[in-house]
């Protein structure tokens, strides 16, 4: 997508460097960051410059040719394996980015493995784009079907939480590819921004990326989701992240249609869902998230603030589950499923 | 309530003048405000030094003592219940507070209304205070009859919304009069504080009001509560304010009781609540709330910092409309009722 007017994606090669847009930087400033070695990887993602759980994956495999290009042994193969899983616990892709890559290295000689760890890096970033311009393909289907049935002109409204938008992944996103896409196809399409509370990735991340692409947005409290919904102002609703479940309630409680885009390689096929909401660990982020806030003041300089009373206990849990039964469809790669393990097995024979 | 260990209410006659607690310091420092003209106390209304249906009930009352000191014509009497009436557009509590003020005042003749509109008003402050109190009675029965269902020593976990503390009334809080009177009464009781975006009266108040009575509690964002109700972390819900609805479908989705602590004097007689969503006009405050936050940074003093890119709109609907098959039960000084006209008239049938 489009960053002062130049199509970007989130992470590439230069020279003998992968580098990322500085996501703890946004939307206050636009910082390219050099990554050198596999901990600096592994420091992007702990710190959340890379964030979004498809270019965690991306992110990883390149960390992993870096970590070649100093050790190709079979040990420093395990090393960046084991330096890239610990930096978050529950991203599927992260663990998968890492399975694959090894799995293509290990039987090729240390001397093959820096050109082959590139190759595969990339293969799995462009796999990323591609994977998302399909789901966008698709969701925009579902815009187009929705703005058939407005006013010619009206546009189709549509709220998302968090950011699932292209800063998530390579290119495209996963939840807003279909945004993009509908935009791009000259549909009028307006996104009611979440905020998302506690690290308003929405407000920072969200805001900026539809700002610089062209599509009309509005931010809101993760508050006011019910209440756009309650009165008709919400057409289509596409999220994540904590929160997610308080949104697909009001959605399903007021007949908006509820989307989850769903990547394949960000399904868990190692989870049963019929006990979901016990089953899957929920990573337990830091209290100061919660109890202060970092933004730029009107001198431009840069604040770190509190929000609540000091020695004020806090918990954050970053992510919640929502159960199936409120979700209109998966928006998949090859297509939008019903929300079951059949659903998907649908769509992903090979894989159920 | 306690402030530094001492009963304190948030608003009372010194002399001359009106003291209130500045809830817009508020959790960073502890001002007291004297207010002597009506127009101090309209500002004050619109500042949200004071806040709170109730408090700005009182409020309005002892503003029109104060107008009464300077003019206590029939034209400086309208003048004053039209200058307060035009600070806050929603508060039931103000214009009813305004009318009773007008009514007891305007037969009198101007060189007694002073001394009578402070009797008023006191009289108003103390009938919140009784009212709060008696709710918190049959609050506290719920968490009697909730305590007694879990094992001896285990605290009742108590969710609350915005700020419906005792800095939202005169004295006591409406929602969490029966979470300070199941504190007094030595029954553990464990408070889920949701942070409430955008003025965050929970993270910033309601955390406040509760640490200084010694109540424990907990600071959570607002997408945090579907989460914490998954996972029976919540044993009862009790709040009002944007955010409501959501916190309503996830109780009921979670079989988690859902109580609307409802003081008479904030009941809206008037409303029809079949087409309630539609009828009732909603305050849209100013954007600003959601696109920066104030609060004190590390080395004390006082920032505002940027959440969003410069010149993104936002939107800021401060309230938003509960559904009342969705409430278990309103808390009222009479007793508690279903969520319904009929139930509200059984215990208030010469209001009905």
């Amino acid at each position: 997508m489009k960053v002062h007017g130049k199509p970007t994606r989130t992470i590439w090669v230069a020279g003998d460097a992968v580098e990322i847009i500085d996501q703890t930087a946004l939307p206050h400033a636009f910082v390219v960051k050099a990554l050198r070695t596999v901990d600096d990887v592994a420091r992007a993602i702990a710190t959340m410059q890379v964030r979004g759980a498809p270019l965690i994956g991306a992110a990883a495999a390149y960390g992993i040719w870096l970590a070649m290009r100093g050790d190709a042994s079979d040990a420093g193969l395990e090393a960046a394996g084991a330096a890239l899983r610990a930096t978050r616990p529950t991203a599927v892709n992260l663990r998968w980015a890492v399975e694959r890559m090894t799995a293509a290295l290990a039987p090729l000689p240390p001397v093959g493995r820096p050109a082959a760890a590139l190759a595969r890096a990339q293969a799995i970033a462009d796999e990323d784009v591609a994977i998302n311009r399909a789901i966008g393909a698709h969701g925009l289907d579902l815009v187009r079907a929705r703005a058939r049935k407005k006013p010619a002109g009206a546009p189709v409204n549509v709220l998302t939480h968090c950011n699932a938008g292209w800063l998530a992944t390579v290119d495209w996103g996963t939840a807003l590819a279909g945004v993009y896409a509908a935009h791009d196809a000259g549909l009028p399409v307006h996104v009611w921004v979440d905020e998302t509370r506690p690290r308003n990735q929405g407000a920072a991340l969200t805001a900026w990326e539809l700002g610089q692409h062209g599509v009309p947005h509005t931010v809101v409290v993760d508050n006011a989701g019910g209440h756009l919904m309650q009165r008709g102002e919400v057409d289509l609703d596409v999220v994540n992240k904590i929160g997610t479940y308080l949104k697909a309630l009001a959605a399903h409680d007021c007949g908006v249609p509820f989307y989850v885009a769903a990547p394949s390689p960000s399904i868990d096929w190692t989870i049963d869902a019929a006990d979901g909401a016990r089953a899957i660990p929920i990573e337990e982020r830091a209290g100061r998230e919660v109890a202060a806030l970092s933004g730029r003041t009107e001198s431009g300089a840069f604040a770190t603030i509190a929000l609540v009373p000091e020695g004020t206990a806090v918990a954050n849990p970053a992510f919640d589950v929502t159960p199936a039964r409120l979700v209109t469809g998966l928006v998949t790669e090859r297509g939008i499923a019903p929300a079951s393990r059949a659903g998907l097995a649908s769509l992903f024979p090979e894989r159920a």
